[in-house]
């Protein structure tokens, strides 16, 4: 295929992806302008007042390696992608609209850690960007020649359970906020560490790999 | 043509394109800092707060929509250029920066949203920006050399008619705000969904595709 | 020369391109945070309150012009780079430091717009630019592999002057800003007007296409 | 190898970059908002209140320059990375969650640049994004087919005791920020000079061309 041709087949994946990366880039980076320099220094000096800003450390920390999780599953499903059509760059548009609201979330945790209304926004989004990513998958491995090679429906099946595992088990944590704030917050801090860990397509690709195949 | 020549032929499109998505990707994101996490919380509870930030939530979701579809828009049209030169480049700096107004234009929206001066500048900024992309797709179409391949005029009539509409629809939008400024939102919120729905390039490429030629 | 080779024998420019372009398009865009949605609406109405704000949308406008001439300059010079070494790397990440001053010094400027020491540190910072824009050009084509044709000594002359005017000139608005604060806003406003229709590379590539050489 | 295969094979390096591009742009940009105008000018004139935001300045110019030196390290290392795991990625992600806080931390030096608390912060800042850089060149440089290429072991040491090197003299001023705050913020000005000039990298990759190897 000759590059003219690839030209008016369909639009490349390379500025949405570009896109994606800068939004994530601003996103993350942006979430350290919630953490404020003390304006006066307290009785227990310095220390004392950065001690009294662990709840937004801990927003910062979790939402940075949510956000980190979201960025590698956006990288990794892109990464069977050949080009996008209109449909597939407005649902990713409408997934960096979530992505983008991060921040407000992220802050409303860390000023009222403990309000079940700040644990259920940000289940909630957290959610919605689990199911946009779903929508995004089964969207583009559905039949419409946007993925250019044989993608194993193994490897399909696997990665849309991935993506329905995190709205569930933030159910589980938007229920237990008005139940119990500590055990919600505590569903917030464990899950990254399970997405961490249980990667479809990280453990696909090293297979492929071991198999001499790929 | 190797490298070399083409080098010293013009330059190239893909920095513009970073210095698009870059901005496109800043402008999206910043939107957020206008939602501002409530200082105390109020007798609705949190809960409350939230609701009545309503009018922010909308000029937010309104806006980031605005920004996909101009992004969207570049996108494509650029898709079919081969190298820029100095007028376009400045033709795109402008643009760019008339993107980079609407996260004010946003905000006072946000903050005043019955107000009628709000309403108005926002849509003249939305169909200065539609304008632009109008001198930007007639200049690039023109004969200068700067899109490689023979371009259909079916298609560059369609562009054409397409960034005008944008404008035609801005300025009643502004004469009903000195009307009824519900009126006025309104056609804000109906005008994104139609430029989704109706975009000559995605149909053109898609036509191409389905008629074998491409 | 196989990639791998191409590998060791030095930095490619590509990331450095990529680390500037996301530098401008933020510096660029935060400009924008110096526009505040006033709090409450004056007697003039919020027209009248957009209308007090003219020293800050000037400001804006200018600083943003002036930033597209220094990207578009950094991105015609980078075009005739072949690879970046340490050295190449600290002039760009000090010219950097400099661009990233500009909302700073804008910001400075919008306020007081007759002070004598915000139009001065404006004036430095631009001419201090100027000055590294013509290190960077002065270093890259010296004789040390970084680019990789043979540049015509004319244009390498004619870009070393172009980055001289710019220091010239505005160290006759720092001057005038001594005399009389509006000359020196005048020199500000005109002389971005002049570099971008005096552009040697622009003109130096349409020569090239011209000749038919290129 | 053909494309396709190069696909299935790995996720390419080229995303990690334009995110971390993204994320140092965005941090040594936003440096900047740390530098606040004067919201009335003093007995002293704009200059006075320019002069006494000297620590900002310093604190701004020492960031960014750190900064410069992370991403250029950065740069280099991945220069010889072939393809990147999941392993890699999260060592990446992590590494960017503390370049994000470099803004916190310098905004904190900034305000009380006499506080031990606050060089302590910066200086155990800066020292783990050094063990996290020699955590991610260890990594790559194992026996993990992640660098493509036969790398010279004499390379792969020298990087890794230049790595070793900040922490230890970082370990060095947050000590002497108990006994002089002087002679700490000291370490922190020299030490920037020393990471510019001794660069294993760039010394082997000039060494590379001059034996006509690489």
């Amino acid at each position: 295929m000759d590059p003219k041709r690839k030209r008016t087949r369909g639009l490349p994946v390379t500025r949405l992806e570009t896109l994606a990366d800068g939004v994530f880039a601003i996103v993350m980076t942006i979430l350290v302008l919630d953490l404020r320099v003390p304006e006066v220094i307290g009785p227990g000096g310095l220390a004392g007042d950065l001690a009294a800003l662990w709840p937004r450390f801990a927003t910062y920390f979790i939402s940075f390696i949510v956000l980190g999780i979201y960025w590698f599953a956006q990288h990794q499903i892109f990464h069977f992608l050949a080009r996008v059509n209109r449909t597939l760059v407005w649902l990713n548009i409408v997934f960096f609209m979530g992505v983008a609201l991060t921040p407000f979330a992220a802050s409303l945790l860390g000023k009222y850690p403990e309000d079940r209304v700040a644990l259920a926004f940000y289940g909630i989004l957290l959610a919605l960007l689990a199911l946009l990513g779903y929508a995004i998958w089964w969207y583009m491995t559905g039949d419409r020649g946007l993925v250019d090679m044989e993608l194993d429906p193994k490897l399909v099946r696997k990665v849309r359970i991935w993506f329905l595992g995190g709205p569930a088990a933030t159910l589980l944590a938007i229920g237990l906020a008005f139940v119990n704030t500590f055990l919600s917050l505590l569903v917030y801090i464990i899950l990254p560490a399970i997405y961490i860990f249980l990667n479809p397509v990280d453990r696909y690709l090293a297979e492929l790999r071991r198999e001499g195949i790929g």
